[in-house]
């Protein structure tokens, strides 16, 4: 327990218009993949964070009519009161906990493609879409911006009925039209709409003032708008145009939501800004010009930093996405002063990547987050053990410690045994490598939580076998034995035709670059037939170490899953600058005679490569050897969990270990039900024609 | 009107096993972006083929468990009895016809991510996902097997709860685990069920058996099986394990649904195959096999072809997904000898790309395909006129004739001037581009339907002036002005910096090349930003006419769109192929002094490429001077429509003039209600846990 009277400056209310929010924890608008198309976990995932003690609670960007149509992504929507019913819904759980609702009204212009409505797209001036398809938006007239204008504000007003005590106008991340009309690039309108900044600031000035007037008696009104575009003179700069923005509007929000776009700057990842609360540089100067409260953001999950935010006067409240997905229940661990307990994020986006899928959120450090309403799971409460059955788990990787942690915390006498020196598995591999250091924490929050707990023991380089599981005598064993990295070259592109290896030159995986067994000489071959982050981390790696890399995938591009957590272009452009040779588009047939084969995906046709070595980043295999040996041991329970079920990403692998922890000595058919609960469509409700 | 007598062959009725369709039209199951999403959509949508005449109707894949969990995609879902309400829906629908309904029951094995329900991904070994993501799936253990026989069976037994009278197992498209543990490449199996082809096929005979002892009293039990896998040695071939698989099974199934995989070469578009009943070399061999009814697709539209292909022992029903869309009223036109009102096919896959999409079909030809429930469209239907009100429509492309023809079939006085000396606009100058000849028939459809109507006039070579509108004295005008290729290449990437042209070399847009005014010599650089077909194209055809031709764009990929048609990998290969010099992941900086200069969009270095020509293919202005002539002159109705109005595909004008033709003297209030209608999740009614 630490002392928590140095966070009470946290804890003060702050007037917002005509409501007042109880804290300075305000959870700005993030997506979370639910939405209108679930709202039920919609309203329970945001519930959750009232609960954990969040004073402002958001939804995310709700779209407010058919020409603001982003399907098939899982926004929020209120087209008509056909949708009031679900945001209630949203509205009285955070209410439950005594929170303010906020609610992003949006309007996307040429980032909404219309898809499922078929309506016109809407832009300051004829352009495309913001997508590489061929379908461009036309530019809006007087009537469409009359009609956007009543839009907003009835829009406002449905949100005021569904019970929103903050309703937002919405000008960022370069994907509404408010601040489209605003960028000089994408507005080439001679009307009183475009040309001057004052011009360029009228449709957001009229937005602010008409849902001021509509709803600024009973609700806050907020502002998100984007200072920097971080694109230099390309783009809106924050001392610039972004100021004159601040100077212009001052007083008209009743709060200032403030950060820099596009999303990929936003929310940036560890990996590319380990430094929190990086956006201060930019966002610092609005509080010198208006007397509203600002909220700010860049991953602000630590306590002494917010307190040295407002004590600097950067902000009055602090914003957060991420920190709240990875502890919805931060405010209320700091109130107490269990700093220690705060799960802090690892800045990752997997949460990104869920909304980009257009599924439900998941969080690599929080394994309830998406199911708070599906399978009820409450970050910080956990069933109690049903009896006093001891646990075994095998392997303190991310699904080991998970599940150990989780067992401890039922109840349960918990032995987990590891046959390395360290703790952490793949995780404390993977976050030696350059830029990922953060996703240790992984690792200290669990070693720390099973550290309090006298019912859970770890034992280190404790390698069991199966005759040693027997002698421990314990009758439930959960295996987290992990998964290596295959040497032969096969993955997805290669099932087919297997590479031919010569053994020419040497081949290393991933896990021999982990291990410190690195190429003595280049040119080194990175093959990528796995799309994650490994191969081009190791790439940067290898490159750093002054080696000669050529980086080959299948794929179009380098890192390909890295797209849908915002890293992509950095990744790409980060081989490039450090001179690696890329070859996307290429299968790999062979290292053969000192030379790799790389057959053009499109045309077959084979190209030889000199190299010196080969990194072979394709598929991994389970370890499943103690399983096999154990399976029929007669063990009570007896289960494989994390990578060792299944290779996938560590978010998987944490979840893995949580549910084994959750239906360890549940009912059969529960566990088995609880597969299916799913949010269906009405047969008999629906929008429109009401 | 023709003979039908020649086309009663298509009329008589087949037995499928305990069920008999009316006739050997067969809609086989194919995928329509609504589904689970949006059952009322699907029920309305697979009605009217029932409407239409089609003997049997079927749903798209339908999952049977949250191991196949393919969402985001919206295929239908049979989980548990949650999901028949929603079936039932669509089963009415086609019996209220007299027609079959059928059921495509799936599990999608590593095909499947499972993101929403975050359950084991499946497979005959272990193996990476089908997707460039760091996931895999595990090996099926005999657990697992049993567990799906079973989830199937269930399955069964509420298909037929919920009215099927057709129940498949689907083993295709490289999409399904029953085709999956037949696959050499995907089962390395050591049991029983890997191995020998024998076992391989131990699975799909499990299925089979089980569905028939299941459901097979009262349902027809079908079996979709991808005979050939298009890949030569390296896959199933159907003279090799493709026959041998139809031998072993012969006689289980109560119908063979046969065809080729994957999807892209089972779907091919005309673009990359012209001929209809291009898979009947690869499936002709089945009915020797098998006493049980065969059906067959390759995109049959044309009836003589359909009995040509009964008559020779082909197949016994003819197959179609692509034709039934273009035209559900098929079988009925058909029956009526309405040969020439058939609306057929051109092969372009806009339907698919919905689908890739995840939001409701829409179809070229057929502007009312997904609309039947949201706007309630009926595509042989449409109100009468509701006046005696003469209708102008100016400009004969997709948006212009469309408009005019659903007018004219409304009762309304249609004229139809025309600029140019052939109607069809962007269609027919695009249709005589290598590969689109078949996207004519957009134009001759609607040209033999206006031909054939009294009240519609057509004027060619009349280009008209806002005077002799005015003159023309027809108060409600519809304007289908088109757009061009604009010339300065502005596009998405070059908007903030415009693109420096110092007139060195000369500058073409696609225009002029459709024009036939074309570079005489090269090398000529393709600037693609739009990343349609078009500028793909173009380069094929620029390079058969013996030019060297520079391809880039700022995409990792050329003609990035068609990645939703299932062509991209056959545009690329074909670029390759005929040696072009493909530059992805570069903006166009300028065209100078002979050079042109081309950023890369990751490192923003420029690389100056010699050339002598530049073709630029990035957006479209709007044709909108007589729009603007017009606006204050108090016409009764002055619309823009089609590319005029947005600039956009194909599919998108001619659903635009048919929605002025539908909408044309309707109220208002009801014209603006209907962009709001959709489907709504319950918040009552769930999945699970019932």
């Amino acid at each position: 327990m630490s002392d928590s009277s140095r966070y009470s400056v946290l804890f003060e209310p702050v007037k917002i218009g005509a409501v007042t929010a109880p804290n300075r924890f305000y959870q700005v608008p993030h997506c979370n993949g639910m939405g209108h198309v679930r709202p039920r976990g919609e309203a329970a995932n945001r519930g959750m964070k009232a609960a954990g003690g969040w004073g402002v609670v958001a939804t995310q960007e709700t779209e407010i009519h058919p020409t603001s149509d982003v399907s098939p992504f899982a926004e929020n929507r209120l087209w008509d009161a056909a949708d009031i019913p679900a945001l209630r819904l949203m509205t009285d759980a955070v209410h439950e906990h005594g929170s303010l609702a906020a609610i992003e009204l949006v309007h996307n212009g040429n980032h909404a493609q219309n898809l499922l409505s078929r309506a016109p797209i809407l832009a300051p001036s004829d352009m495309s879409v913001d997508y590489p398809i061929p379908k461009q938006a036309r530019a809006m007239d007087k009537t469409d911006i009359r009609n956007l204008r009543r839009w907003h504000r009835e829009a406002a007003l449905r949100a005021r009925d569904a019970g929103f005590d903050i309703i937002y106008v919405y000008a960022g991340h370069n994907m509404t039209i408010a601040q489209h009309f605003m960028l000089p690039h994408m507005n080439q309108r001679t009307d009183e709409y475009g040309g001057s900044l004052e011009n360029r600031v009228r449709l957001t000035r009229e937005l602010l003032e008409e849902t001021h007037e509509a709803v600024g008696d009973t609700c806050g009104v907020a502002f998100r708008f984007a200072v920097d575009e971080m694109l230099g003179a390309d783009g809106m700069q924050a001392q610039e145009e972004g100021r004159a923005v601040v100077e212009m509007l001052a007083e008209l929000p009743d709060l200032w939501d403030v950060n820099v776009c596009e999303w990929a700057n936003d929310s940036v990842t560890t990996r590319f800004q380990p430094e929190d609360g990086y956006q201060n540089e930019y966002i610092s100067f609005v509080k010198s010009l208006t007397t509203k409260p600002v909220v700010g953001v860049g991953r602000l999950g630590n306590p002494d930093l917010m307190v040295s935010m407002i004590g600097k006067g950067i902000v009055d409240m602090i914003g957060a996405a991420r920190p709240s997905i990875a502890d919805p229940f931060l405010p209320n661990k700091i109130r107490e002063g269990r700093i220690e307990d705060i799960r802090e994020c690892i800045g990752c986006n997997i949460c990104v990547s869920a909304d980009s899928l257009a599924v439900s959120i998941r969080c690599t450090q929080n394994p309830t987050q998406g199911e708070e309403w599906r399978r009820g799971w409450h970050p910080e409460v956990i069933a109690p053990k049903a009896s006093d059955a001891e646990a075994l788990v095998v392997g303190a990787g991310p699904a080991g410690l998970e599940c150990a942690m989780q067992l401890a915390r039922r109840g349960y006498e918990v032995t987990l045994a590891e046959a390395g020196v360290e703790p952490g598995g793949r995780v404390a591999r993977e976050s030696r490598l350059p830029g990922l250091g953060a996703w240790a924490r992984v690792v200290d929050y669990r070693m720390h939580d099973l550290s309090q707990r006298a019912n859970a023991r770890l034992f280190m380089e404790s390698a069991l076998d199966a005759e040693q599981v027997g002698e421990l005598g314990i009758p439930h064993v959960f295996l987290a034995t992990g998964a290596h990295w295959r040497a032969d070259g096969i993955g997805r592109s290669t099932l087919r035709r297997p590479p031919v290896l010569d053994g020419s030159v040497p081949v290393f995986t991933p896990d021999d670059l982990m291990a410190g067994r690195l190429p003595e000489a280049g040119p080194v071959l990175i093959y990528d037939d796995d799309h994650g982050y490994m191969a081009g981390v190791l790439a940067e790696q290898l490159a750093q170490a002054g080696l000669e890399v050529i980086f080959a995938t299948p794929e179009s591009i380098v890192s390909h899953f890295t797209t849908l957590t915002l890293e992509q272009h950095r990744v790409q452009a980060r081989l490039i600058e450090l001179g690696v040779d890329i070859r996307c588009n290429h299968v790999l047939r062979g290292v053969q005679s000192g030379q790799a084969h790389l057959a053009c995906s499109y045309s077959d046709r084979v190209s030889p490569v000199e190299c010196a070595a080969a990194v072979l980043v394709t598929e991994r295999r389970r370890e499943t050897a103690l399983y096999d040996a154990l399976k029929d041991s007669g063990l009570a329970t007896l289960e494989l969990i994390g990578d060792a079920a299944m290779p996938a990403l560590i978010a998987d692998a944490v979840y893995s270990g949580h549910m084994a922890a959750r239906n360890f000595e549940r009912d059969p058919a529960e566990v088995d039900a609880d597969w299916f609960r799913r949010e269906i469509p009405s047969l008999t409700v629906e929008g429109g024609r009401s």
